[in-house]
Order: structure tokens, then sequence, then C-alpha cells
């Protein structure tokens, strides 16, 4: 592992380190918010997955969750979106490729040998931060933006007994129904749609739940309503009697001046439960 | 006045608005934060200045200000640091020329018709939100960063009864005695360094002082401490007997991090004040 940064922060310290994935089979690269108290003590971790065509930079930098990470005494992860450099596949779309790896782990040419983003946050990451770092694995949260927002709840209701909580901020909800969705899941792991199933927090929401408490923000002016299918998900989180806020916000958009706002929530709504 | 983007912010809005300036005879892009209040009624505001290489738009994506602001019903109104365009001039040097303003009124060529970026802060941005916005003109505060540091200090204590109280962040505190002041100085305003000491914030102090507060923090790691020459300031504030606070904070350097992480105690220093 190799340090590409560290700023203080919040009393803290915001770091950013790279090291060759074996998941993933390049060289990634994630932020490690810790604060002050991890200097004595393993502290709890949240995890914060990113949307398309972010790398680990755009959260940590813009969403103001350091604040109150340092504020409950918890680490912040922030990892890439996908696999990055030359010899990996791309494609010219903004949503598939590099920036988009949808936590999914490809087995279709040409992303299959890189795209495994799924095991890279499942397994690969949190055994390398659990080992380098004064992180207590035992206390997990996790969180997401967008793309980001799928992944943590679909990592979060299949991972069972893994996080503690789950939240998301105007995730992609429905996947299998929507062109954000169909398109990546059919590019990474092909035509057969039972794949893809496991892979979409609506309906893992109705056949799974997860055992913790859900909190998810959708602003009502977000641009990408339709593609996000926020109202499947609520839906199913109510039929599935989840326990479980589901909130419109009047007014907000899908930029980081939404996740920005409603980030301190976020926090102390995981921190309640990670300390539980 | 053009409407660029808004993007609804902590209750608020966070606006980018271009216009013609006439003051740098280009189009002028600033960032602009009201709170909730400002439906209602006028909101004091505080300037926020930028430093080296930014533009209106770092620092209201990276200082996470809005959060404190919103809090206290205080505006914030980001400028750009130069003026901008193909028929402006430029450097290849990220330290002159545009990203680069300085906040000086330029007397030299080639920068002489365009770099005016004290007269469009001091006059021509004023009027504007003065006039389009509902912000109490009469209830200003300032503060910058680094070169946005500079132009904070020197423009609050320049211009009387303008602002009701000031602050830095690692402000480039004496430039006719550092790389970051001569090169730029020079090429703006000649070799007459008479010109030069009006924009001197620790000739400014000894010579003027400020009517109201100053708070500024300086990082103990900042890489740019040779350049910054923080001591000569620290030094004019107590020998003009200031009324003011100079914080060394131990560890952190010169980045957004270091910012955000003092951002909520510059905001509340600044409302004390702006609703005294």
């Amino acid at each position: 592992m190799k340090t590409v940064s560290e700023n203080r922060s919040f009393g803290g310290m915001q770091g950013v380190y790279s090291h060759e994935s074996s998941a993933c089979s390049c060289e990634m690269t994630f932020g490690l918010f810790l604060p002050e108290e991890a200097r004595h003590v393993p502290v709890p971790v949240l995890w914060y997955l990113s949307g398309l065509t972010c790398t680990h930079d755009n959260a940590m930098t813009k969403a103001g969750a350091q604040a109150w990470a340092a504020q409950e005494g918890i680490a912040l992860v922030f990892p890439d979106t996908s696999p990055r450099g030359e010899g990996v596949a791309n494609d010219d779309a903004y949503d598939l490729g590099q920036g988009a790896g949808f936590y999914v782990n490809a087995t279709q040419a040409p992303w299959a040998p890189h795209f495994r983003m799924w095991d890279y946050i499942a397994e690969e990451l949190p055994a390398l931060i659990g080992s380098e770092f004064a992180i207590d694995m035992d206390r997990q949260a996790i969180t997401g933006h967008s793309m980001g927002g799928h992944g943590a709840l679909t990592l979060a209701m299949t991972l069972k007994d893994r996080f503690v909580s789950a939240s998301a901020f105007a995730p992609i909800a429905n996947p299998t129904q929507s062109d954000w969705g169909t398109k990546q899941l059919g590019a990474y792991l092909g035509d057969d749609r039972a794949a893809w199933q496991k892979h979409d927090s609506s309906l893992l929401m109705i056949e799974h739940g997860f055992d913790g408490p859900v909190l998810v923000d959708q602003g009502t002016s977000d641009q990408f309503l339709d593609l996000l299918k926020p109202e499947t998900l609520a839906e199913a989180m109510v039929k599935r009697r989840q326990d479980g806020v589901f909130r419109m916000q009047k007014g907000y958009d899908h930029s980081y001046f939404f996740i920005s706002t409603f980030m301190e929530e976020h926090v102390a709504f995981h921190a309640e439960h990670l300390y539980a």
C-alpha cells in the first residue's frame, strides 16, 4: 500500500492510498478519513460509495462528511468506482466502463478480468483497511450516492451481519427496469436476468430486506428521477415492513449540494447504530 | 446578469451567475449562497476571496461554508480570482495572469485593460449583488484563502467602514517581500514600490490597522510558509495593538481540508459581528 497524500482535517487525517488490487487486477486508489480517536483506539467505519463518473476524490472533497465523522468518532472510506488504467477496458459513454463499475463482478468480455467491484468492496478493501488502520471492522455501516446508493443498499442486504445500518442519497433504486441498469447489468453480467436481480435494491428489499435500519434521501427536483425510480424502492420498503425512513426532500437535485446538506443526518444516523 | 446554475443547499440556494463586467471588460462569473432567510428579509453577507488558480467554484464546492452560513442566516459570495477569456492576457505560470489577479488594478501592459480585480471586488460586484439579491449591504464581512486572504485583509483595511470583521486562512501576508507578491505586483503595478505597499497587509496593518476584529488561521504544516510570511503579519498585528487573533493550527497544511476544518469558526466569528 502506498500513501498518495495525507491532509490534516477536523483534528484527524484525510488520507489517500493506492494498492495493487487482486480483485480488480490493477492499481486501485481510495480515500480514508480517520478521526482523532483512531490514534488511541480502533474506530467504527462508514463506507461511502460514489456515483457514475466519480473517483475516490469527489465525495472526499465535496460531501462535507469529515466534519460530522470527526464529531462522531467514525472513520470514512471512499473507494473508487471502478478499476482504472490503460490496460482496463473502457467505453466512450460516461455510464459504462471506467467510473461506472456498478458494484458487480463482471462475467462478460471485455469487462470480466478487471471489473470486479463487488469483490473489491465486499472482500479485498475491508481486509486491507482492517489490517492497515485502527478500524474496528465489527462496527461497519454503509452509504452512497446514485450508483453508489445502489451499491450500498445491495451490499448491505446481501452481506448478512456485515453492516449495522445502511443509507443512500438518491440511489439507482430499480436498475433492472431503468436505462441506468439494464445497459450496465447487460454489459457486465450478460443476458441472464436472474443474475441482474441480485443487484436491484428494490427486488432485494422485497426478497430479503435489511436486518438493520435504512435511511434514504431523494430530492424532489432531481434531474434523474426517471432513471433512479425511487418510488419502486419506497414501495418495496413499506411492503417489506422494513425498519426505515424514505424522505423526499423538496427542491433538492442530484448534486453534492444535496448530499452535503443531509450528510450530517446520515452520519448521525449511522453513529447511533455504530455506537449502540 | 445570467443564471448559470442554481442548486438547493442547506435550505437556501447556491447560485452561479455571470455578467458583463465593466471593471474587467469581460464576462465574469461568481457564486452566491443565499440562506433561507433571504426569501423574507435582506441578509448580511460574507465575502470569500479565493487563492491562486481558483475560480468561483473551488471554495463553493470544497470549503463547506454553506452549512454554517445557513445556520447563521448569512449570504456568501464567491468571486472569481481574475478576468478570463480568449481576449484576456495570460501567462504560462500558475501564479500570474488568469487565476492570479492578486486583487489589484493593473497599470502595466499587457494586464492593464482587464486585470482590475480591486475595482471589481470593491465597487462593481457589491453594487450588482446589492441590487439583484436580498442582501443588506450595510452588513458585510470578508474572508479569503492565500491570495484571497491577502485580498480580504487589504480590502478590509483600505475600505473604511465597509466590513464589520475580517478574517483569513493562510493569507499571503507580506507580498512585497515574497516571490508570491514581488512577481505579481511588479507585473501588474510596475516598478514603483510605493504602489505595492498599498497591497501588503502587514504594511497596512502597521499603518492603518482595521477598525473591527481580525481572525487569522495558519497551518503549521503549510507547504508554503516561506512564501506566505505569516510571522510578519502576526508581529504587525501585535505592534498595532490590533483587535485580533492569530492562530497557528498544528499539523494543518494549505489545502481545503484546512479551510473546511476552521470554516465553522470563521463564519461564527463574522456572524457575531454582522448581527451585533
